[in-house]
Parts: structure tokens; sequence; C-alpha cells
């Protein structure tokens, strides 16, 4: 097991990464009052859930399990939560403990930040990509009808379970999509990191424990030394955009849900190392090393045939990261050094976005 | 016009409290991004909305007239704002501003630390009772059907106007409950300003400016020393709950709405103050100046003829500032010097209890 200790002075907190952490005593010490109340969805607590409780018999556990999916990330199915909490009477010393993806650790985290105006919470991600992401940087939230994320808090949980183990029931599609987010630590931070991840991506996939825990402690530490630095998300945590404006395009254009998060960030990396190498940033050389690792990771690196670059600049346009209508994009100087910047010129762009579908190509 | 630094390190933010301020400069100077959004509701919005609106010529307003009342304090409503803020495509710069009394000051308040994980907002309360208390601490919140402000955060506003003119168009009865909290803090933290209510309690119900602009400003101030020891309320800040344990059972046995709040805290206070002389810690004269003062104030001193002492129990063991079903009260050792404690006899309790009925009458 590894231990990275995230700090945020009076919120600081740690990630444990290992093989078998459901079943450790490590939860039960982070709970500090009497009171427990375990999230989690249809799909995963079958699976984990019963597990969780063994470790909390010294405790008052309530349990509430939510229907898996994107689509219940709202106000309504939050209030779900507020419901069972006031129901079972709990109170300002509770502690609650989001069991799943991204989706239930999101949805958790904004209802312990609410709760009475904020209580405890430990995260228990069960997929890769909310182990190397949303465990990290206090981002919670629900959707609304009209925008992603749009409603939520900073609130830091007081742990993070990062249980390799569990990986073993995730789909291998879903395992390929977090990957997309470890090798982003790589290229925008850790020249060291993506060249380890060359090396040991066949491990990865094929769920070597010992790998994995480094990948995530590497992937956790990174986003954790960006966060730390820029808490509030006004400078350089933008740099864990990279790739997302063009996913989030991708995305858009498809349908949530048809390509995965990771895939289309998977797309748009490989978009945006074209896109840095045509502004004489990136080697030609580096824009493959890119592609192999996007396809060893088994991800797609062609955007959809049959997106124009005109839509993807009008889906990019109404991205978040868009200010006064100039698009900012992640771009590399080289693996491990990456930029957020306006300056490049829109001819190299269209050059990028009409090239997106033929990517995949060599 | 006075002003008062509430000094809270990077969320530090001023009270301007005077005559007119709806129509200063003042407001436009805290806007800081282009857009603003103006929360309001019904009765408040015809009466004073035109007027901020003339001080942001230079700005993009959108405005959102809320119902008047408690019973619309809930998540629907506060998605109405959500709605507002996403259909007009207000970003992370934008500034909402709360016109109202506490419900909307606590609502729009929300909905600032929530939208897009938050974003700054202005208070400009419209009745003496959220001038000098819920504009002051931070809480922001909204109820749910088992509890009220159950869900909320902690969210600092960047400035508060607090115009004493509008108090003009406040009914009596209102201006008499929020009266309450003013003594509050006087009998909790200095006795000097609880000489000069007893001196000037006319002025203050007749709407002296200079007055009203003393109290407003003393009372801030209180509250704001109190909030800055204790921000997330684990010590000191209990002492704002002077009558609010027993305030709360009063309102709840009769109904929410019934008695105001402030008023159900001024015939608390009083049954605070009596069973600290029941303690033997406050002298029968400092009582009655407590009783002479609250009456003085407009406002009731006897608790309703048919609360027992049995159902008084009840509702307060139900009271959050209740731990491990032990009662805690806020009494007083002298004016303007009060403690948080357990450690009174139950059956001095009971004897307050069962007198409170009475202790309006000499």
């Amino acid at each position: 097991m590894l231990t990275l200790t995230v700090d945020l002075a009076d919120r600081s907190y740690p990630i444990y990464i290992g093989n078998g952490l459901l079943d450790d005593e490590l939860l039960a010490k982070h709970v500090h009052g009497r009171q427990v109340m375990i999230v989690s969805n249809e799909t995963v607590a079958p699976l984990y859930l019963q597990r969780l409780v063994n470790q909390l018999a010294d405790f008052s556990v309530d349990t509430l399990i939510l229907p898996d999916g994107e689509k219940y990330k709202d106000l309504d199915h939050l209030n779900l939560i507020f419901d069972a909490l006031l129901e079972k009477r709990h109170n300002r010393t509770t502690t609650l403990i989001a069991l799943g993806g991204g989706v239930v650790g999101d949805m958790t985290g904004f209802a312990a930040a609410s709760y009475q105006r904020g209580v405890n919470f430990i995260q228990v991600p069960t997929t890769l990509l909310s182990q190397v992401d949303s465990s990290v940087g206090g981002k919670t939230g629900v959707n609304h009808a009209k925008g992603k994320n749009m409603i939520g808090a900073f609130h830091q949980p007081v742990a993070v379970l990062a249980d390799t183990g569990v990986l073993a029931s995730l789909p291998e599609r879903e395992l390929s999509a977090g990957l997309a987010e470890v090798i982003k630590y790589g290229l925008i931070y850790d020249q060291e990191f993506f060249n380890w991840l060359e090396q040991n991506m066949d491990r990865l996939r094929a769920q070597n424990t010992e790998a994995l825990t480094h990948a995530i402690y590497r992937a956790c530490q990174i986003k954790a030394e960006v966060v730390a630095q820029d808490e509030r998300e006004s400078g350089i945590r933008a740099l864990l955009n990279l790739g997302h404006t063009f996913g989030h395009a991708i995305e858009t254009a498809q349908g949530y849900g048809t390509w995965l998060h990771g895939e289309a960030v998977g797309a748009g990396m490989l978009m945006a190392a074209d896109l840095s190498a045509r502004c004489g940033w990136l080697s030609s050389e580096d824009v493959e090393r890119v592609r192999s690792l996007i396809v060893a990771a088994g991800l797609p690196v062609a955007a959809p045939a049959d997106m124009t670059p005109d839509e993807f600049k009008q889906l990019m346009s109404v991205d978040k990261k868009v200010l006064d209508g100039r698009i900012r994009l992640v771009l590399m100087r080289a693996i491990g050094d990456a930029l957020v910047t306006e300056a490049f010129d829109s001819k190299l762009l269209n050059e990028t976005l009409g090239a997106g579908p033929r990517l995949g190509q060599l």
C-alpha cells in the first residue's frame, strides 16, 4: 500500500492506494462520529457494500443505493441523500462515505458539503477514472438540465481509499478510459512518468497490482501538486484539461455516453499533440509516441469521421474554458511540459480539426 | 453612513449602514464582472428593485422575483435561481444580489455558494432582522421538509448594504422582531450597549436614522466579533442563540409564522433571564430591566398560556444545540455576560418553564 497526503493546510487528507483496502481497518479510523451513511449505486453496491459495512461494526451505519448513471446526477437525486440523512436523524458529526465512481463521489461529496452546512466524507472510488481524477481536487456537484457540473462546491474528503482490487470488476473499456487520464498526467507534467507508462502499459491493462498502485499514486500526486498550487482553479489547474476541450466537443456531438469521457479525452489529447506539432513545439516523433501510448491503452485515437472543423469549433466555443469568445487550449511544448494558450494560428487549429478523424492512421 | 469591516482574512467584507444606500454608487463598486442577477421577492421588488437597477447601468442586469415567504425557501425554489442563471448564460464572474429579508438572503447566498461552485454575492437586506442577523456570519441555505436550514453552505458576501430607509415600509411588528435580536447582542456581550438601548428604544421604534444606524452597526459589530472568533460555530458562537432554544419551542408549538421568530426570541430571552436568576447569577433587578426593555421594544414577554413544562422540554430536546440528550442553554451571569451551560438544576428549569406564561406580569 502507498499513502499520499494531499497538502491543503487544515483540510489535508490521505489517499491510500493498494489491493484489498475495502477490507482494511483504515476506513473506520477516519470516521470521527458515531453515524455513517454509505452512498453507492445499484451496480457497485451488490459487489462491495457489505465489505465496507463489515469494517464499520462499531458505528451506526445507514446505506443509500442510487440508480447508476450520469443522468441521475441531479438535484432530485441529491435530495434523496438529504431525505435519508434526515430520516435517519444524522447530525453534524455524521460521516458520508461515497462508494462508487465519479457520479457517486460528486453527489455524495456535494451532499456532505451542504448537509447542515458541511459534514465529513470519505471517498472509496471504484473506477480507475475516479481513483485518479475525481478523488483529488475537492470538486463536488450535480448537473443541471442546462449544463454539466453547474451546481456544486469545493469540499475536501477526510480520506480516500483507492482499492486496486475493485478494478477487476470494471469493464475493460472503462479501465482504458481511466488510463487516458493517467496518460494525461504524464503529458502535462512528467516526462519520466510518461516513459514509465510506455514501458508498463501492458502490466496496467493486465491489472498488475504493483503497476496500478504506482500509476494511481503518481497520477494523484501530480494532480495534488497542481491543485495545491491552485485550489480554486484560476491558473495552472487548467492544465488538467489537456484534451478535454476537443474531447467535450466529441462527447457532445456523439451524444453523452456514446463515447466514454476518457475515450474522448484520449482522442482529444492526440489532437492537442497534433496542433502542438503544427505550432512547431512538439516533434513528429513525440506525436507518434503520444499516439502509440493512447493506442496501447486501448483507446480510440481518431475523432469521429463525420465531425467537421466547423462542428468542432462551434462545440468548443461553448466550453467553460472560453473567455470572451477566444478558444484557449492546453497544448504541449514537449512531453511533460504543457501550457494554456490562445496564441496559436487559427489556420493551424483548422488543420488539426480537419485531420482529427484521420489521426489514428499512421 | 457607518462602515464596518467583517474581518475574515481573504474573505473580509464591508457592511455599509445608513439612510439611502439603495441609491448610492457603493453597490456598483462591489460588482467585479459584467453580469448581475438580482434576486428579490414579490413584496420587496415593487418597492425597491428599480432603484438598485438604476445603480447598475454599466452592467448586464437580470432579475428574478421569488414568491414571498419561508415556505418557499426550499430546493425547488433554489433551482429557479439556477434556471435563471443558466438561461441568461451567467458565467463564473457573475455577481448575485440578494434584495429582501432573511429568506431571500439565505437562498441567494446558497445559490451563489453553489453556482459553478461559487460566485460573488452582495446582500441588500430589507428587514431589521436580516440587517443585524443574517447579513453577518456567512450562513446560507434552504429548508428541507424534515428540518429547517438543513441544506446550505458557509459563504461570505463581498459586501452588505443595510439601508435604514427601507425599514419605513416594514410592518411595526417586524421592526420589533428585529429589535429582539438587537437586544440579544447587548445581553450576551455588551452591558453598555444594553444601557444605550434602554435610553434609545423610543427613537429606534420611531425610526430615527442616527439611532438605527448605531444600533445596526453595534449589533453587526458584536456578531462579527463573535463570528470571527468562531467561524464554523463550535464554541463562543453558540452565545448568539440566547433565547433561541426557548423561542424555537414556542415557534414550533404555535406553528411557524404564528409568532414571528423575533417575538419568540423575545419571550425566550426573558425565560433565559428568569432561569439565570433562579441559578443565582442574575439579580431580580436585572431580570426586570430585561423584561422592561423587551416590553419597550413592542415584544411579547410571556410564553403562550397553554404551553406546559413537558411540552417545552420535549420541543427543546430536539433542538440542534442538544448533545447526547442533555439540554444546553445560553444563560447570563450578568447583563452583557452570557455563557453556554448544561450546569443548571433541572428543577430550576422546570420552575422557569412553569412560570413562562406568567413572566409578563409584574
